[in-house]
């Protein structure tokens, strides 16, 4: 039984004002040639997919540190065509996309990728995306999910519309292919219409790998009935394992084998040669937050008010108020955050550091050792299918992971020393996409 | 002064019956090694660009021959990345697409491709892709072009959003951008509002190429204000001279350099060793015709009725309509397929053969010398800047081209025999794009 892995490229690293360190190069993020070298660094580790995020806006301010990043489907098309096995997982918005443009985008990638493609379905919590989309208002996260069911419907009909055995090339006859095997889909719902096929047939995956990442019951939904992947967050390993438990019987309720759903823990890690020096490394990347604004914003993404809570006053469980409040942070960090409180009170600047500067995973800090001992527990314990590696320092800890844990998890029979299957569904243990499943729909004559 | 050159990459080819030939691989349409073999020979020919059209929805049948194509922006986006040089010509559709979206991809492109990519702004006439969208009917000509011309409004803004000295990366104060270089758009507008700004700054180009295609008067404005390139279709050298002259008037008059704007025109080639063997080649090509049904759409394309004229039946410039009837042939064509009748009566089986199997574009049949000749010949009169070629059998007709055809343009002085300039922007003599338009628009803070 072996784990699998996700990098995550997100540059300049998941401590984001990593760019002022000495080494950085301010516009890495911006550079194809920085995201290629560590696309390579993947591929010759095994590594089953490198991953980006998105939200269709610039982030945040660009005063402390890069806003956002390329569009990920650009950029992680040019890192497939560039590498001969590796997974690629690309984040798009639900919200903010429609469904045949997008279904037909994944099924392309899929064919030139020969079968390497996985979307990572999000529907975007970041409200200056709705008014680039002529919204006046980001719609709640209630309606953002039952839309993104919807389009998964769609989506999912879309890649099904041609049945596997559409051709028939008789060249003498003229006969090309077979219409009665090409079904539009004929969708009409709450959000969509959508009359189908797809132009052209499924590529070698049938579907591409469904990827799932909220934590909200919208988002769980979703992910049982039709996610191939979880991403999720956690700091706790209880909370992991629960989680993982619960998404299995969710995809069992929903007539699947839970087998067939992989959860992937988001882990920001910080490796080094030795446990020293990544404590060091540490104490630098802590130094470049910019605590002030990151304790106000944590502060009151958990309710509270930041006129009560400075960076270093302890934040206690009586303090928290039972909900969640509405806030622009995922509901998977409020509520790793509250379990970290739990435990025992935290200062903010301890959670944001505990956090990677905020942005809501747990941080793994320590020698190679250290650190696959921590990802073989947790996998041991049920608490994931794998992790997504998100480095602290991108251009120094996905090359430091690669070089220097890989090989130990290698060692140890967790990992792959090759790539065996040809395609990431495969590669994930997936099972080959369902079926056609579009019926009563009228042919396309 | 030397010619521009495309090459169109649409597989099987411009006769879309070529799959019958002996030689036909059905699938190369879906076979991404086929593209990449085809890439890496217009690369080592110097090509400006390879191109493929698109529409959003199945086209045609797939009874007699492939219909549609895989998405071409992910498609190309993969050439450009296995290649060096090579521009990349992607059509997407104004009428299908938000342009936050479309801004930002054809930016990432230029980002991951070093300054390669050019987008080639269609409106999609193709009434079947409405129904994947959510429209009942499809938008008519004239507000597809009001939509599009907005649309290249929104998408050039944010284009610019960034100014080009926005980087400030003092790594010891931690400043990195400033906010007050990134500037908002606050589009309000018929179609769209778009708030902005795009989530990065420009890629190497600054805008990425602007291509357009449509010959009606919304089209001819749109190419006037805002194309670098317009790709045209004429059946005969004085409508293109014409052609060439309005556009480049059109051009003086928006305030621009008329040498700003380059026209390319679309040439369906079909060439071999000698002109024998290349007409041997095309009566093998007409007879995988499905000549009846062609003849029909034909004939019912020109405003006429299809029981009046059967496949042999000349047709006269008296027969013809004083009006284009609204079909859905594009304007060019119908515009270029008069121009043929009004030199002589023509049947339908010869239109149809003129036009490669009824896509519009001029055949030129023949061996290398007289294809260069006339190329040649068309670039003098002032034709074209360049031409985009449309190989009649991809598989066959492209590596033709590229071996016979291009090292006679180069003897000639007509076509670079190496690259020279970076960017394709920069290649096909335009301008750097244009500055930072954005004034008034809100800081982002």
């Amino acid at each position: 039984m072996s784990l699998h892995l996700n990098l995550s490229l997100m540059t300049p690293g998941h401590f984001r004002q990593a760019w002022r360190l000495p080494h950085a190069d301010p516009l890495a993020y911006l550079d194809i040639d920085h995201f290629v070298r560590l696309a390579r660094l993947a591929e010759a580790a095994k590594i089953d997919a490198v991953f980006l995020g998105d939200g269709p806006a610039l982030r945040g301010e660009i005063g402390d540190a890069p806003g956002s990043g390329i569009d990920p489907l650009i950029l992680l098309g040019h890192i497939a065509a560039v590498t001969d096995q590796l997974g690629v997982v690309i984040t798009s918005s639900t919200t903010y996309n429609s469904p045949y443009n997008l279904a037909r985008r994944f099924q392309a990638l899929d064919h030139v990728t020969k079968g390497r493609a996985a979307v990572n379905i999000v529907t975007t919590g970041t409200p200056a995306a709705a008014a680039n989309f002529g919204l006046d208002d980001h719609p709640d996260k209630v309606t953002r999910y039952r839309r993104a069911w919807e389009f998964l419907d769609v989506v999912t009909k879309l890649w099904d519309s041609w049945e596997t055995d559409w051709l028939v090339a008789d060249k003498g006859s003229g006969r090309y292919g077979d219409p009665e095997k090409v079904h539009r889909i004929d969708h009409h719902g709450e959000f969509f219409s959508v009359a189908g096929p797809l132009p052209v047939a499924a590529g070698p995956q049938g579907r591409p790998v469904l990827v799932q990442a909220g934590g909200s019951e919208g988002g769980l939904k979703l992910a049982g009935d039709f996610a191939d992947v979880v991403f999720t967050v956690a700091q706790t390993r209880s909370k992991a394992v629960a989680f993982r438990r619960d998404i299995r019987a969710r995809a069992g309720a929903a007539g699947r084998h839970p087998d067939d759903v992989k959860v992937s823990l988001g882990v920001v890690v910080l490796v080094d040669e030795t446990a020293e020096a990544a404590q060091r490394r540490l104490a630098e990347l802590a130094d470049t937050l910019p605590i002030e604004r990151l304790a106000r914003q944590l502060v009151d993404g958990l309710g509270l008010s930041a006129t009560d809570f400075g960076p270093d006053d302890p934040i206690t469980s009586d303090d928290l108020p039972a909900d969640l409040p509405p806030s622009a942070f995922s509901t998977g960090f409020a509520v790793s955050t509250r379990a970290l409180i739990a435990e025992r009170p935290h200062t903010p600047r301890e959670l944001i550091v505990a956090s990677a500067g905020g942005a809501g995973h747990r941080l793994l800090v320590g020698s190679a050792e250290q650190v696959a001992d921590d990802l073989q527990e947790w996998f041991a314990a049920g608490a994931a299918d794998g992790f997504t590696i998100m480095p602290a320092d991108t251009a120094v800890d996905l090359p430091n992971f690669t070089r220097l844990v890989v090989p130990i998890l290698q060692q140890r029979g967790l990992f792959r020393r090759d790539y065996t299957e040809p395609t990431l569904r495969g590669r994930l243990g997936l099972p080959a996409a369902r079926g056609v499943a579009v019926s009563g729909g009228a042919q396309v004559g």
